[in-house]
């Protein structure tokens, strides 16, 4: 008999956990179900159509119907879930025909996560947007072509990305920062240059302030935001003010839900309900550091918790990798990149990390073009391992962030990364590079700590 | 009383061999002798100047006469060293004024290398050059603008950037590659893509021959060059066949020469001659996987090793780090980089490695502007932990050498690096790295591998 497979929905975590448990079962019968009409796209992708600089929705499948086809996964689109029953090993879902019932030998719930909206009057006016699948970008696209004027309230990824596109799209656009940008993946004086940078582009930044409520015109469109008691004009609001963990069926069924809003899962990605797994965006991780509860909300981690979860569900064993919440993004031609614990999230679990920053360029002085970049670095005070690093720039911060992920991973001490073998030519790389420079900085502070603590 | 430090040689090593020593010892009498009249410059860019990228020699300075007397650095310009008397420790050299004795505490020989030139008939012809200093190349630069045809014998670093510099200053340049294109850097089947990439870009290439004369014209000056019977056209010729280690100053004092030419050093770069140093080119290196003797005859490697050299010349004890020949040079847009053994390597140490070959992009497929890399690693096929790594592309191959690095220098296995935590977003990365994918690639290889042992 083959295996019975099920897994609910179809992005990052999902497919991927379809997809890795076809490479390891030929025989399993996968079956996928998925609420929205699409097959898999990159969510990731959604800011950059509405920019215009991916042409097009259908440009950013990444697995088509088609593939699913190939693949002999039968991905049921249109389908919401109604239950899963851990004890009779069955799901039971509605579609256009009905209430169907599913039999599974192991379910995989890859619930994702949804917008957060703060509850302020007139959230519930036309042209507010939030921004989680192809439908809201569609509708905020549609939107952005016929305004002049736009909110983004938020200053996460997502918000900073939409606020370009709209500015790029030629909207006058304000961004609301309550705390700080990227505040849960760079220190706050970086925070402070991503948001000169995002102003220097021609983003309005309104910081330490929060939206009181929203405007509307006589059509009921919004048509402002009330911020510090001042009316913003916007024809179009984006609500990007994070996302919350989708775990309602997992709850219901039994699975525990962590302090930290996702679902409890061991390193098989195994809920501690029978044959139920859990991945992606409402699955808990462990930061790889310290081994606190998090949720990345990460698509490299969704992809290889998924993974590590459809190998496991045909009993081809596996254990996820630990993370260290690398990430990457881009704005306006910056590069912003982090991996391991900020100065705050190390603060709030008990550790004051020593850090340094410096300015490198990408190639040596007498070679033309190299460009500058912000390299901070954040190391335990006592065992001099690295434990963070920040970086910001126009080139080669993504395969930067990879190699600082390494050291950090395998508990490379400042001084081991200060000496590392790292390549050099004057058209590609200075002798040192600036993660070298950083470390060399962060290992003199850390000497000079330690000579002062012995007098 | 200060220490006395003298340094031989201001390259690189000696360099930062002088530097380091100021900076852990801010009264040591430092002292570096140098023959050439110029000041510490980057011989890795010579190249480009002839090129004409790099606008001048001047610019290619790294530390100039003035930092060196900011620095209290004392640098003797037109000092030819004839004898170090380690008994004595006192050295001898000459310069314009005579023969002058000069007292050591620690003495650092950073001697570098000279090309090796192979001996046929003609090489003492008119424009016929080898390049190591910038007086090499102001003759090279010199010929190439009143050349139309060129030589370059030679398949190294320097052989293909010379060639490359003489294609853009138009001249009909032909590269005569005895064996294959930078062959301790890639394997077999890269060297001929490499191959491919040189002639698309305007160099012609004669493989598997070597130059059996050289032919002159009445003034004295070559003509052609003499290629499996064949006369090549050749107003001027480079001789870039490799480079051999200059040792006879330290043989002369005692110091154990290895059997790859280098002077022997132990951690601290000290010679088994008491006070006295080596770093560099003249130093013989231990390969950080194997252990093998090697000398990479990189920058990076004689940076840290002079950084080495100084700290422990002034007591501020310091061991070099281990090397993996990370390396990375680009050639008409195309990056090659390298870092731990090429197969070839490994086979002539014994090993006989596991291997896979990928082309994955720079960016996903649904973003704009993402480029091929090549990716082929290297795994011990019993430990399966990853051993080398060569990627060639137009654009992330420096930093991801440097990624590479730190894999195999901490140990990292296939499925290590499989699932490592690297960083993605649409506009800088995708979600599985070329690494990530070439590692998944070589993990499934090994798996199917072991299976068939099983059996």
């Amino acid at each position: 008999m083959p295996r019975k497979i099920v897994i609910i929905g179809n992005g990052t975590a999902g497919a991927s956990a379809a997809f890795s448990a076809r490479k390891h079962d030929r025989a399993a019968e996968i079956t996928v179900l998925e609420r929205s009409p699409y097959p898999t796209y990159s969510k990731c992708a959604l800011p950059f159509v509405i920019e215009g600089v991916i042409d097009s929705f259908e440009t950013i499948t990444v697995f088509s119907h088609e593939f699913y086809r190939r693949q002999k996964v039968n991905l049921i689109n249109g389908a919401a879930v109604r239950r899963v029953d851990p004890d009779a090993r069955k799901v039971v879902y509605e579609d256009a025909e009905g209430e169907k019932v599913l039999a599974y030998d192991a379910i995989a719930l890859t619930l994702g996560a949804r917008p957060r909206v703060p509850e302020v009057e007139g959230s519930d006016l036309g042209n507010v947007f939030t921004l989680r699948t192809i439908a809201h970008a569609e509708k905020i696209l549609a939107a952005a072509l016929k305004s002049k004027t736009a909110v983004v309230n938020g200053a996460s990824f997502i918000a900073l990305e939409v606020a370009e596109a709209l500015v790029k799209r030629g909207l006058d656009t304000t961004i609301i920062v309550r705390s700080r940008m990227l505040r849960t993946m760079i220190d706050a004086d970086l925070s402070r240059e991503l948001q000169e940078h995002m102003i220097k582009n021609g983003c309005k930044v309104i910081q330490g302030k929060t939206i009181e409520a929203l405007v509307g015109d006589n059509d009921g469109n919004v048509k402002a935001a009330v911020v510090g008691g001042e009316e913003i004009p916007a024809d179009m609001i984006a609500m990007c003010t994070g996302v919350g963990t989708v775990v309602d069926l997992g709850r219901e069924a039994g699975v525990e839900i962590g302090g930290v809003g996702g679902m409890v899962v061991d390193e098989k990605m195994q809920t501690g309900v029978p044959a139920v797994y859990a991945a992606g965006d409402c699955a808990e991780d462990h930061f790889g550091l310290m081994g606190f509860p998090f949720i990345s909300f990460l698509g490299t981690v969704a992809t290889r918790q998924g993974v590590v979860a459809g190998m496991n569900m045909v009993g081809a064993e596996a254990e996820v990798p630990k993370f260290y919440n690398a990430a990457i993004i881009k704005f306006f031609g910056l590069q912003v990149g982090s991996v391991g614990l900020t100065t705050d999230i190390a603060l709030e679990n008990g550790l004051k990390p020593e850090s340094v920053k410096v300015t490198h360029t990408t190639r040596p002085h007498y070679y033309p073009g190299g460009k500058p970049v912000r390299m901070k670095l954040l190391a335990h005070p006592e065992t001099q391992e690295l434990i963070g690093a920040q970086i910001m720039g126009e080139e080669t911060v993504p395969e930067t962030v990879n190699t600082m992920s390494l050291a950090i991973q395998r508990g490379m001490t400042v001084s081991d990364v200060a000496m590392a073998d790292f390549c050099y030519a004057p058209p590609c790389a200075d002798i040192w590079t600036p993660a070298s420079v950083a470390a060399q900085g962060l290992e003199r502070k850390l000497a000079a700590k330690a000579r002062s603590r012995k007098k």
